[in-house]
Formats: structure tokens, C-alpha cells, sequence
């Protein structure tokens, strides 16, 4: 029998970033905990991705995952928004890293896929389904939901031969 | 009579990411080191933003500066570009401000003013002028220049009301 995989799931934001973590063995899902890091926006932008990265690295420290998923998405609305996100999702990818987890990147329809069942759909649908398939599931931010539909996507994926290779 | 500040000043990108170390004193500059942090675009994303912290954490490390200055830019090419650079941004910002460092951000504009006088200019002209303003600088590419010029931005910049301001 195959031992169960804890895998933290990861919503980037400057302002506010969600975690998840779930525990995966085979097909059943375990909610383990969930939160949003948030950084002060009264900061310099220096102090605030520190906020970010130091909220990770003391989740990581304490739930001890053993894989990593961050979506890969960009903002549509201009190239301001798109770089802030981008130094956002650069701390969330570098946290768990430097924890010397491996991190899968997905896409926004592959995690609507994994949680929903197609590749599109809403925010409320989302959280939905995220309760549904992990009823213990509790979330103090949508940061915090999306972020656990992240880590439900990788769980459903991780074994693909795609992660395999891109993770080896 | 005023004390040396050293300063590193950071030009971010996830392939190349350059920096140069410069010693400010009243009007005189002085060249200490620069070079470039190169990622590899064989590895997975999180891997190579892990190689670029790395490699910034060890030049802050040997070189001891006292300030940072990065760059506040953003690529128009497209929505991927701005996001790839947003990354690579992130962990510019990060890695000084997790070594202590207040860390300064310039437009392009305000770098190519501090270098060149005037608030437009191509790298060829960047390069030169970072030549002469600093005469024993070496640089092994453009990325190392635009770091050294970044750096002599903050030197002017540094006592400025807004930069305390923002530092503070």
C-alpha cells in the first residue's frame, strides 16, 4: 500500500497569497489545514515579498509538506498587475523550493478541471467543489479555497508521466 | 567626513540576472565587483529561481553592501514576458532584503538620467558612461552594466527626502 503524499497547494498574490495543504493516499484526499499570508501594502515592496516568503517558510516548517503545486496564471488587465504578480508567484515558487520540496506549475483550467470536472467555471463553483471533495475542508479566504483546488489538481496529477518528467 | 556607503545594484532577469558592486563616497565612486547570475532553462522554474537567490545570496555575502537598488521595469513584449521577469524581480528584491538590506527601485528613465543626463539612451551609450563615471568598472554583459548603472542611480538618489521616505 502506497504511503500518503502531503502536498501544499499555493495561490500567489502580492496582497494575499492562500496555502492548502492536503494529504493524498490513492483516491481519497485529507483536508491537513489552509490559510492566506498576507503582506502590509503600507510596506516597501522589498519588505512585503519578505512578508510573503517568511509566511510560507514557517507553513512549510510546520505541516512538513512533500510536494509542491503553484497555479500558472497571469492577469489579463495590465503589465503593472501581471509584474506584481509575477514577484508574488516568484516567492511562492522559491519558498518551497528552498525547503527542497519539488513544485508543479498548473494551469487555471487544469485546476478547474481537476476540481470541477471541466476547464471552466467560477470562483463559487470552485469553492463548492473544493468542500465536496474534501468535507473537512475549512478556508478563511476564496486565497485559501483556490489554493487547495491547486493542491487537488497536483494530487490528481503527480503521477502523470508529464510532472514525472518535468519534476525529474 | 562621510563614511562609504556600498551599494549593489540589481538588474533582474530569469536567464541572466546582473549585478555590480560600487562604493559611493561624496561625489566619488569607486568599482568593487560585478557579474552576472545565470539560471538554467533546462531546469524546472522553481530550480532556477532557487539557482538565481543562490547566486545573489552569495555575491551579498562576499561583498557585504549596505543598500540594493533594483530596476522598475517591465517588458511590453507580451503578458508571459512581464510575468517571467515579475519572477525574476521577486527574487532580485528578496534575497537583499532578507540579508537587511533597504532596497531601493528605479524607472528606467530615472537610471538612463543618473548615467547618460538625459532620461533616454541606448545600452551602447549606458555602457559608456558607466565606463567613464567609473572608470576601473569591468563587466562580463550588458546585464552587469545596467546593474553598475543602476547602482550609480542610488548614489545620486540615496539622500533624496523620497528615497528616505520610502525607506523609512
Amino acid at each position: 500500500m502506497a504511503e500518503a503524499i502531503r502536498i501544499i497547494g499555493i495561490d500567489p498574490g502580492l496582497r494575499n497569497t492562500g496555502w492548502g495543504v492536503i494529504d493524498s493516499l490513492g483516491n481519497s484526499l485529507r483536508f491537513v489545514a489552509s490559510g492566506t499570508v498576507k503582506s502590509d501594502n503600507k510596506l516597501d515592496l522589498a519588505s512585503r515579498l519578505n512578508q510573503l516568503y517568511e509566511g510560507l517558510e514557517s507553513i512549510l516548517h510546520q505541516y512538513q509538506p512533500f510536494e509542491a503545486a503553484v497555479e500558472n496564471t497571469f492577469v489579463n488587465k495590465d503589465a503593472t498587475a501581471t509584474l506584481k504578480l509575477g514577484q508574488a508567484r516568484g516567492i511562492a515558487m522559491l519558498a518551497p523550493a528552498r525547503a527542497g520540496l519539488r513544485v508543479g506549475e498548473y494551469a487555471p483550467n487544469a485546476v478547474k478541471k481537476a476540481v470541477i470536472g471541466v476547464g471552466h467555471g467560477d470562483k463559487k463553483q470552485i469553492v463548492m467543489m473544493v468542500k465536496m471533495l474534501i468535507p473537512k475542508a475549512s478556508f478563511d479566504s476564496d486565497h485559501a479555497a483556490d489554493a487547495l483546488a491547486i493542491a487537488i489538481c497536483h494530487a490528481h496529477h503527480r503521477t502523470s508521466p508529464e510532472w514525472r518528467m518535468a519534476a525529474e
